[in-house]
């Protein structure tokens, strides 16, 4: 798996140069939210969703700057979710990253701000014309991640995370319910990293509709693996804080399942969602190793 | 004036349907969010920006659909700017359009949701094929609503007028400071509701810089009158607390200007704001009188 890694590395190291040029500081009085967007942003995290990006774009030969534009935008979207959840008013979380979390590191205000902006610039990067000349193509993408982040997907899934933490609903406590919940708040975002390559490169409808089968459970799988991680990683090696998920009394797949089950679960869909990719050639190969790293990973 | 009241009546009512439409609940767990997005969205405001966004259309013959849309999406983002405002973390407001906030209503994290998937959304309809045939045409709209909002344009102007009320910055203490703060804070957005309409018309250039021009103009009459509503309205009439910049110690137009000539410089701007528009023949007389409205409203 040391070839996985090590591009994941390298690509990490290209979508945090990309970032680093789309969010430039300009000495201009408002850059301090501009630069608390980008220490939400930069520098930080395994950037799975944009490595999927890259290698979905990489099967239908995308040019490059097209796919990191892309990575870059749902980069944004995920770290500007984590900003805003990490707020006293949501989960009131102290460490991301092993670092303080936004409004730590600057105040609550600039924190809402800063994850205010990124995900407005997140929409900005997916209409620039540089990232696809083709300007349906780049509606589409506006469409389709407002359809992943907005009321009915990321946000509205963890509308139903804090709700069931704060004892507001009934019913989040059985499989159905929480993988529901999970695929709003994490998979629809890990699916549409997965197909975005598929829209770039005007991929055929099967091959579009294969990709999103291993979204789907590749997305579950690593809720799945979360939740393991959460009960049996250190904070030191999460980067995060562990047990909060315990602590919070929160029903997990861990809690219904139990830890062997969960594991068997978790492992059983990275295989389902590695068989989806039968379509196609060795350039998937990267996908294949992606959806068996994220059930063994240890943060 | 009566003509011009009416039509901003029935305007506004027209966009509170649509906006109504666009944005159903379910029945599923979520619906709170949506409930939220609902309430700090529906039955408030004078809907000034969507009503500039439907003249504008006007005066292009652009199918009333397609406007509806912008206009509701352009809606979205006011409301939720005003929702994060009026965050305990940022102006920590209780009323707003003579109800409680979002916040106070429902709870801080759902606020914080409900205006981060109302921002989502926004992007989401201006992305609907439903809003224009041509996705060239959605693509940009996408782009500019992104950039009048984001962190070098509306959010960025928020962030300034944070910072100046909290003493982190020097040198929002004079007029062009404010003027640019201001042209970020609210003046972006009402440029882009302006000339959203030539967006959808595929006007020819000079028709859209005319249009721009006006909205630059009405920007800055419409914050100075808000300046001196804030000292010389109540908090009934206004529907929003009254006197909290003087009570903040704000640097305002008015501070700066005093109030008789914060009153000749909004009219001035707002004669100078109905001169653009003499390219245009009639059609255009309700932007002309809503350009006058701005700077003698109440609230």
């Amino acid at each position: 798996m040391s070839r996985l890694k090590d591009t994941m590395a390298a690509e990490a190291q290209a979508v945090n140069d990309h970032l680093d040029s789309l969010m430039p500081t300009s000495g201009d009085p408002e850059d301090r939210v501009v630069e608390a967007m980008r220490y939400a942003s930069l520098d930080g995290g395994k950037r799975l969703r944009p490595f999927l990006v890259l290698q979905s774009a990489g099967l239908f030969s995308v040019a490059r700057t097209c796919a990191l534009n892309v990575a870059a935008a749902i980069e944004m979207v995920h770290c500007y979710s984590l900003v805003h959840d990490d707020l006293p008013a949501m989960d009131n979380d102290d460490l991301r990253r092993g670092r303080p979390t936004t409004h730590r590191a600057y105040d609550e205000a600039t924190a809402i701000l800063a994850g205010d902006a990124l995900l407005t610039k997140a929409f900005e990067v997916l209409a620039l014309g540089g990232t696809h000349a083709d300007p349906a193509v780049r509606s589409d993408l506006v469409l389709e991640l407002a359809l992943a982040s907005g009321g009915r997907g990321m946000v509205g899934g963890q509308m139903i995370d804090l709700m069931a933490e704060r004892g507001l609903l009934d019913g989040v406590q059985d499989v159905a319910a929480i993988t529901r919940m999970h695929t709003m708040k994490t998979g629809r975002l890990i699916s549409f990293s997965t197909i975005a390559g598929a829209i770039l490169g005007k991929a055929p409808r099967p091959l579009r509709h294969a990709l999103a089968a291993y979204a789907h459970d590749l997305g579950l799988a690593f809720q799945i693996a979360d939740d393991l991680l959460d009960v049996e990683g250190s904070t030191a090696t999460l980067g995060k804080t562990a047990g909060k998920d315990q602590a919070a009394g929160k029903s997990t797949f861990v809690s219904l399942l139990g830890l062997d089950r969960a594991r068997e679960q978790a492992r059983a869909l990275s295989e389902q969602a590695v068989g989806h990719l039968d379509v196609f050639d060795e350039k998937a190969d990267l996908l294949r190793e992606v959806a068996r790293f994220v059930v063994e990973r240890e943060n």
